[in-house]
C-alpha cells in the first residue's frame, strides 16, 4: 500500500462497535481540547479547558489535567491518548522531535513519542522545513493534513499562525506560515488602532472585507501605510469601528493570499481547512479574488480523524 | 516674500541676545518635552516628562503640569508657549484642526490655536490627506517640516508611525504613514517572537539588519511570512535572539521603503529627519538599498527651530 492508501484504510469507519477507542487530544499554547472517540471516529464525550500549556504547571501538571478530563469523560485507564498540537514542544509535555519535508503524513505515526505515564498515552510531532532560508514549523495543523489525507492539494488552514501547505502524492512538499491572526489580534487590541476598530465579528459578505481582500493582494507592500489609513478615516471621517475592522482584516487576509500565491501559485484549488466563522471569512476571501476554495473541511473534523488515523497506524489497523 | 523665504527669514539667527522668548513643548501621547529657548534658537532650559497625554488627567491637568515644567525652568507667565503633538488633537487639551493639502508650511503658524489660559499659549495644527483613499494625518512631524523648512525634499521621519513627506516648494504636496515602530514594539514585546528576539539596540551595520532591509523592500508581500520564519530559526537552529532581532527590524524597514518607493518613487535624495540610534538605523538601511540619506537632521533640533518659527511668523519676526 501507499501511504496514502494506508491513511485512507486507517481512516476507513470500522465495522464494529461504538465502544470507546482513543481520547483524542489537541493540546495548544492556551487550549485543551479532548474527544473521547469510538472506533467507528464518533462522539462519545468532549471536554474544552483553558489549561493550555502556558498554564499547564499551574493547573497540575500535564498528566493531572489529561486525567482529570479523562474521568471526567469515564475513560478507563487502559484507554489510549493521543496527543498533537503544542504539547509535543520541547518545553511541552514531552518533546516529539519535528519532522523534516518532504514528509509522509503516515510517518507522523510512526514517529510519536510514548508519554512515560501509566495510561498508553503518544504526542505526534510536527513539520519543519529546513534548510539555508525560509525556515518554518508546524504543530498541530500536519494533525489535521493527515485526517485531512488529501493526495495532491493546497491546503490552507488559517489561525492565529495560518498555514499554507503544499500536499503531492500523500506527501507534505512545502508549507508556509502567516502569522495573520496573531497581528490582527494585537493590531485590535494593543495598538493605536484598538479604538479605531473596536471588536465584534466581521461580516464575509461585507464589501469593506471583501475589497480590503484585493487591495491587500494587489498590493501587499502597501498594507502598513494602509493600516495607520484606518485610524486617520476615523479621524477624519469618523468612519464606524465595524467599517474599520473589516478593512483591517481584509487587508491582513489579502497580504496573506499575496504571499500564498507569490509561494504556491495562484491557487487552482485551495481546500480549506477551518471552522465557523473563521471559514466564512475565508471562504468570502478567496471567492472574491476569483479564487474559491475546491473544498472546505472543519478543522476539529480534521483534527479527529488525524488523531485516530495515528492511533490506528501505530497501534492496529481498525478493527 | 514666498512661503519659504518668511520661514527662512523667521528661522534666521536673531541679532540680539539670550533671553528668554519662547517655551517650546512638543506634547505627544506618552512624552511631554520642554525647552526654554532664547532668541537666537539657543537652550536656556530644557524638562522632559511622561505625562503624555493618556496620562495628562491624571498628573493634574495640561496647564497644571505645563506650568510646573515653567516653574522649573524659571519661565514668567507673559512668556509665550508653543505647544506641538498630539495636544492638539480632539480629546488633548485643545483641538488646533487638521490643516489639508498641499499645505503650505508657514500657514501652520497662522493656524495655531491659542488655549484659554493665563499664560498667551499656542498649538499648532497637524496636517491631513482627505479623498477618496489614502487618507492620512500627522500630528508633530509638520512642526519639525516648518523647523526644516525644506524647499524641495522627500523626507522621511521614522519612529513609531515613521512619515514619508513629498514636500514641493515649500509646501507639503502628500505624505504616507507606515506603522514600523509600533509593529516592531507589538511583535518584540507581544507576540509569539517576543522570546525569540529578546531585547536589546540594533547594530546598523549588523548584516541581518541590512540584509533583511533587502528582503524587505523586495518582496513586501513575504513579510509576513518571514517574521514567523524568525521563530523557526529559533526553534530548529537556536538563532540568537540578537540576530533575529536585527532581522525583524530589517525586514520591518525594508517593508516600509518598499511602500515609499510605491508611493513616492525611488528616493533620489531623501532628508532624513532622525536623532541617536534610529537616525543610525535608516541611514544604514537607505545606503544599504543604494539611496543613501542626502542629508540627516535631528529631529529634536527640527521641533524647536518649527516652534521658535512658528513663535515668530505668529507674534512677529526676529527682534
Amino acid at each position: 500500500m501507499t501511504t496514502t492508501e494506508r491513511i485512507r484504510a486507517a481512516r476507513e469507519p470500522a465495522r464494529s462497535g461504538t465502544s470507546a477507542c482513543l481520547l483524542a487530544v489537541d493540546w495548544g499554547t492556551t487550549r485543551f481540547r479532548c474527544w473521547l472517540l469510538a472506533r467507528d471516529g464518533g462522539i462519545l464525550g468532549e471536554r474544552r479547558g483553558d489549561e493550555g500549556l502556558r498554564s499547564a504547571a499551574a493547573a497540575g501538571g500535564f498528566e493531572a489535567i489529561l486525567e482529570r478530563h479523562a474521568a471526567a469523560l469515564d475513560a478507563g485507564p487502559a484507554l489510549p491518548a493521543f496527543v498533537c498540537g503544542m504539547a509535543g514542544a520541547r518545553g511541552g509535555w514531552r518533546e516529539a522531535p519535528y519532522l523534516d519535508l518532504p514528509a509522509e503524513l503516515a510517518t507522523l505515526a510512526e514517529a510519536a513519542v510514548r508519554v512515560p505515564v501509566a495510561r498508553p498515552t503518544f504526542v505526534l510531532p510536527g513539520l519543519a522545513r529546513r534548510g539555508a532560508e525560509r525556515r518554518d514549523v508546524m504543530r498541530g495543523e500536519e494533525t489535521q493534513l493527515l485526517g485531512l489525507a488529501p493526495g495532491d492539494a493546497l491546503v490552507c488552514l488559517p489561525g492565529t499562525h495560518s498555514k499554507w501547505v503544499r500536499v503531492v502524492g500523500g506527501r507534505v512538499a512545502d508549507f508556509a506560515t502567516s502569522m495573520t491572526g496573531e497581528l490582527f489580534d494585537l493590531l485590535c487590541r494593543r495598538s493605536v488602532l484598538a479604538p479605531v476598530v473596536g471588536d465584534g465579528a466581521v461580516d464575509p459578505a461585507d464589501p469593506d472585507f471583501t475589497g480590503a481582500v484585493g487591495e491587500g493582494l494587489a498590493e501587499p507592500g502597501s498594507v502598513t501605510d494602509r493600516l495607520f489609513g484606518l485610524r486617520a478615516d476615523w479621524l477624519l471621517d469618523g468612519t464606524a469601528p465595524e467599517r474599520s475592522r473589516a478593512r483591517l482584516s481584509g487587508l491582513l487576509v489579502g497580504a496573506e493570499l499575496a504571499g500564498a500565491h507569490r509561494r504556491f501559485g495562484p491557487p487552482e484549488a485551495t481546500t480549506l481547512v477551518a471552522s465557523g466563522p473563521l471559514a466564512d471569512l475565508y471562504a468570502a476571501a478567496l471567492a472574491s479574488v476569483g479564487t474559491p476554495a475546491a473544498r472546505i473541511v472543519p478543522a476539529e473534523a480534521c483534527v479527529r480523524a488525524g488523531l485516530l488515523a495515528a492511533a490506528r497506524i501505530l497501534l492496529g489497523g481498525p478493527a
